[in-house]
């Protein structure tokens, strides 16, 4: 007996969820959970279905793209650990976070390795046996600074990729590349503070509450489709230094939640925004 | 074009989903929104299932119990409001927050009666044009009380009976002819401070959050399944006084968002717990 | 006895605590709770004080006078329940929630009269035997309908003014007339969605939460200095409609947690922030 | 130029803020932060003051002496970090957090050593370079344990000790020694579900919350002082398993805060209770 994960989405019609489950029961495939979505704004239909049994996959497949719209997209995931590489730069606490559930079984996720423009989160990363790279962009154009993040990247053959605190801005051709499989934290509540010095800016403008969001890469700077957000209450006894630390319990926290979605297949992304079954 | 709900539980069994979507296909009755449950400790299955068409009630639901496995529970509600009657004592605040909701429309229900046993309640009630019934208990037996209570109760006919901080325990007769159309709020977040003076209990302990829940009610005190339970921070500034203030807070909140589920058919009950779709 | 809070602010100096509290002490004031903060990015110090005793005001102010720094603010606030006129528009929530809190005790605040530019809300208030007075703007400039509206709301000398869900912009003559006593619920988690039609841009983003903020108004819109921010989390299930009820349920918590801090001397007001004690 | 903390707390008196100011003002202890709080219910003053300046502790403290009533309990603490010995059995969660936070600069703290009853988590705590002492209970008395645990303990003159799911009870010697130094963190939101299988008795009972309790060990099992409690929503999904790891998850966040407020000197412990500045 095998487990395995089914995720459809398609242009929404009668009779989906029938068609659907119909071909699971005619397989002798049996649902062990089963969500689903119809977005009616854009007539949208969404579904994940956990499924226990003996797998024939292309004839499976096969029934199923008979029975969907045409263009239905639909893929039968194995429940394996999903593999990630991390990147960094300087801050250990998004990573260090991820380092730790891993290790606690609390985030059950496969760590290929961690990379980073700096070493200075290298000694931790091996701390858990992890193999580190730092590719430094020390005299390298964007371009030049990304083929050779490539290079170690794709040897990994991830199925996503963390920016655990990145601080450096992805070429479309690295985007495109991973499209919706890079997954970034963000330093703020989008769409709130965008740009530098986050911290500073909300201290400045003295609010009770410090957000932070993770969501998947786009072209668009801090634009992809949100993923997860939270907030945590701050006062005027915070300094912007404290709002910062706030901030950071906060990404790591939000980062952590996001990943475990993403990585046990509940995320359905779908125009800029996310489905999450 | 009608708009119905479908709840469905039995025991668990290969193809449920299939079969129910199929009937509700066959029967040109199109799904809006499904969301089912397996419960594989116990092996039983739920689904609520929003439907959208033409409905025969007694040929599509002739269908469903053909399909279903015998002893499977299944109803098909219409979408219109729940009646309520809901009891009460002396205290304002989970009443007025029910009837303030309902006034602004973010609760949609139908309060048909409030019953006191003390008449403190009647003029608030009566601002939103509602009847209230002061039954008071002077001089009677919990039984002749009661027989004086359901008199009222029953000729409303309510979907649901909502003790808004009723002070008095139901007899078992009281409890049986309203099985699990009972909702009472719990001034303490259950199993904590069973009893009376909870808040005193809290403050005398120490507590750091003051807790509330909402479940229906059995013959076993504080006992009939949980709807909702949700909490609020406290510290040592609170005294015992200012915890029951919160505690006030935390129960209409709670009350009000399990009341909400109830009335729009998301909670079943199995067991000693409920299932909330 | 009587009770009565004393709120200093000034520039910080050393022994500023010890002057204060001396004073107090020497005339025989006790001190039933205080607490202080020194913002020392500004080098300002605040100080809350609630006393108990026999109050010669003007030889207690005169006494800290000489104590305090010169440009100190200082006031001796009796402890009276706050007046407030509440302006609205069309929607119930906020004022409906203001006025239930009121009546239940949960809110220790003299609602004087709610005025509106319709008469929407004129049963609503009139329920709970408070003044409703329709200030249409109809045919007005916007300069003719505030002095309709001053003419009203300056004969109850308030101590504050309420916008709840007042959907009109205010002139800088209104505003400097009611210098940070004017109190605006905002229905976003400031900075975020400033503008028309907040919710449908949290749905066009697909944000994760909702939120609110209710502050100070000043000249600048929507800038002025926040009193208290609050979420409430959201998914890819709710229309932009569930996202503005959603919304409507944290604005009215928001406001009303807000006005509890105001109106029970809790807030200073410093540049463009609060510092709530 | 140093800074210190200085605690005091004493049965109530007219005029105690101001002697305590007046004597750090006279001794030129700039106040950086102070915070207190009268409990009215037992009449009693609890003061946190944060001083900068250069200390002479002996006729400071000999001049609070002789202003302060006679029992008054002060303690002028420096602002090094504080020592900790950290107890562990088998589980990860907690000893993982409190390391990773130390490790990120969130946590304040020296981690002088773990010591464990089993060697399981000798590996985890050597990646951070902090000795691990493996101390096991077979074959040995509870008492003939606790000495050999003491030796090793004692040794390290820790300021603190962290119970980080330490699975044995601890005897009244060993409490008595550390008393209120002792932090334990609950496997519930106490007083509920005391006692084995907490999270398989939430589970039979049908939560929607999972609660975790931070409080000093005292010889009532369960009984002592609270320092921080919070929760996590569950429902109907979560089996025991899922609401034991929710469990894990609300624990070593509680378990953090509450050692944040301990070693940076906030809780006061007062009789059954803290007060926490």
């Amino acid at each position: 007996m095998e487990k395995k994960i089914l995720l459809t989405h398609c242009s929404d019609a009668p009779g989906l969820i029938s068609k659907i489950t119909n071909i699971c029961y005619k397989h002798q495939l049996n649902i062990v959970h089963n969500s689903e979505f119809v977005d009616y704004a854009s007539g949208h239909f969404f579904m994940r279905t956990e499924l226990e049994g003996y797998f024939n996959d292309t004839t499976f497949l096969a029934d199923l793209d008979q029975a969907l719209p045409t263009r239905a997209k639909r893929s039968l995931v194995g429940s394996g650990r999903k593999k990630v590489v991390i990147l960094v730069t300087k801050e250990a606490h998004c990573l260090g976070d991820i380092l730790m559930k891993t290790y606690d079984g609390s985030l059950d996720v496969d760590i290929a390795a961690v990379v980073g423009n700096y070493d200075k989160l290298q000694n931790l990363t091996e701390k858990f046996d992890i193999p580190y790279h730092c590719v430094s962009h020390d005299n390298l154009t964007r371009e030049e600074h990304e083929e050779k993040l490539l290079e170690v990247i794709d040897a990994y053959q991830a199925d996503y990729i963390v920016l655990a605190k990145y601080m450096r801005v992805l070429t479309p051709t690295f985007v495109e590349k991973y499209q919706h499989r890079i997954i970034n934290i963000h330093h703020s509540f989008l769409p709130a503070f965008i740009g530098a010095k986050p911290y500073q800016q909300a201290y400045d403008r003295g609010v009770k509450i410090i957000g932070a969001t993770a969501h998947f890469v786009t072209n668009d700077l801090d634009e992809g489709p949100i993923i997860k957000q939270d907030v945590i209450p701050v006062d005027h006894t915070f300094s912007a230094a404290d709002m910062a630390q706030a901030g950071r319990d906060v990404e790591k926290s939000v980062l952590s939640k996001a990943l475990t979605k993403v990585v046990n297949d509940h995320v359905f992304v779908y125009g800029n925004k996310t489905v999450i079954l």
